[in-house]
């Protein structure tokens, strides 16, 4: 997989930031932005991986998914290019390359947490997971390369986009997926399994499991567009209530939803004797918990001072009103 | 785990390059250079992960293995400095990172290359094996981890290294790693077991899984020295030279030393029927073309115009006369 020419997002025509008009029609700003990023990815991952690894990598990436993450790297750029005097137009290919590089890191540890050594799951937005389809040695390999292809996307060599920005989305990236985020706080719910956490216990474990990654998905966007501090600030506290939120929603659905509107097993971390937000608080207190997030979320929205935040306001009604 | 101040590495002394000397202790240069690398990954690697995945991280990366890469990366790195004009002194802390950093790629894929749905192996570096010791499932994150720690390795924000070296450092180092890299020859390895490759096949597989990320050392090194062409040109050329006699010596090794010498279970390759030079050109064969690798690289090296090459060059020639 060598380098991807800057070229190719600028021709995927990732639209700069547009002065805010009157109406928001999330729902087309989501699909708009969806078909970038899938178009993106779809081009990008696996196109010249040896030996069926490129099969692997673009099963466990194409055709799935919310894509929360590179929806909330795009919608904090638009966020940031918004605010006045930021000539946005030049680093879209940074941001559509830092909305792909979330991605696959997400991806990745999807199909590492599916393996049979970790959660042993078969099943993965409705379809047999990478192990499954492709072996344990496969889904290994498969990750470690998606991981790897996350930094590759961020620093192209032929890009427009300046190096200091390339050094701090690898810098964010990094930190979001390592020991002190994605990858410690898996190590903190393996070690949990059947242990009473305290609610800071666990709010510290869902902080670095998927929070942190959620809320780095936000500064990558921010980075990407520029934010000056206290914008920056601001959009650093809606990611970190934003990504709480999604996780106590998660719990909730875990109780509340089937399998089949999920998309993968359901109950199973009441099976697994998980502790969560809907066992430690109860289910009224986790759904009125989630409520208090989103407010955090969007009163961080609102002190960012940025002229159009609504498409991450939009994300964040999103994440704890979905079914799924 | 966060950053780590530029300090730290700046207190460890790393040495910016000396004027060549009349004679070359490469003995001295190694274990004085040996003793910098693993000062600053033991003050480095998993010193904050939570929930035992430090542990692990530590022990899949300390207290062993002979630091080929990291050698690799500050010899070319001085090598690079030794030309005219080149001013190194600054870059001693970006060295010493990209140092460590193909450490931990190194150590990240033994990690996961051990694991029983790879090659099972219970034996590295005389040690149980990071999966025997901790577990499958510490072991695929404390793996995943690591990777994820060498790309923040390279990219302190507190640090005086230029954002275009960072960013150089994280392109080079993912694209080793990556599909066109180790991991890309992994699949391919994978692949070929109980098959008959060509000699273009076998050489083809190692230059990705193990030639990508010795030759990505060099070129790391290269960079943090600013070699201008044509000298980085000729370092790469070494650096695929020395890579790839690196792995038919590997071969050799695997067929005519014992265990205990390898610290690591011998004839392992023979015995999962997987190709390799002695398979397919013969013992004595397989080290005449060691040797002529050998010669390549040091061409290279005259080639380079650089003033000092003769730590890159001792490397070689311990590639190629190693008992393990």
């Amino acid at each position: 997989m060598s380098a991807v020419p800057a070229s190719t997002a600028a021709a995927m025509n990732l639209s700069s930031s547009s002065p805010p008009s009157p109406s928001f029609d999330a729902a087309s700003w989501s699909q708009n932005h969806l078909a970038r990023v899938e178009g993106a990815l779809s081009q990008w991952v696996g196109d010249s991986a040896p030996a069926g690894l490129g099969d692997a990598m673009r099963y466990a990436v194409l055709d799935g998914g919310k894509r929360l993450r590179p929806l909330l790297v795009l919608a904090a750029y638009e966020a940031a290019c918004s605010s006045a005097g930021a000539g946005a137009a030049a680093f879209d290919d940074a941001a559509l390359r830092a909305a792909c590089a979330v991605e696959l890191i997400h991806a990745y540890s999807l199909v590492h947490d599916d393996m049979p050594c970790m959660d042993n799951d078969i099943l993965r937005r409705g379809k047999p997971t990478v192990h499954v389809r492709f072996g344990e040695a496969q889904a290994l390999l498969a990750g470690d390369a998606l991981q790897a292809f996350a930094f590759e996307l961020l620093t192209p060599d032929d890009s427009t986009t300046p190096a200091a920005t390339q050094a701090a989305l690898c810098r964010l990236l990094a930190r979001a997926a390592g020991s002190a985020g994605m990858a410690g706080g898996q190590a903190i719910d393996l070690a949990s399994v059947g242990i009473a956490l305290t609610e800071d216990q666990l709010r510290h474990m869902h902080r670095l499991k998927t929070g942190a990654l959620l809320q780095g998905s936000v500064l990558m966007g921010a980075v990407c567009g520029h934010a000056a501090q206290p914008a920056y600030k601001a959009l650093s506290d809606y990611g970190a209530a934003m990504g709480l939120a999604f996780q106590v929603v998660d719990d909730i659905l875990d109780v509340v939803a089937d399998s089949a509107t999920l998309g993968k097993t359901a109950g199973k971390d009441a099976a697994a004797d998980k502790p969560t937000y809907v066992s430690l608080l109860g289910l009224e207190r986790a759904q009125a918990y989630a409520q208090e997030l989103l407010h955090e979320a969007q009163a961080a929205l609102t002190r960012s001072g940025l002229p159009d935040t609504r498409a991450l306001a939009a994300l964040a009604d999103m994440v704890v009103r979905r079914s799924h």
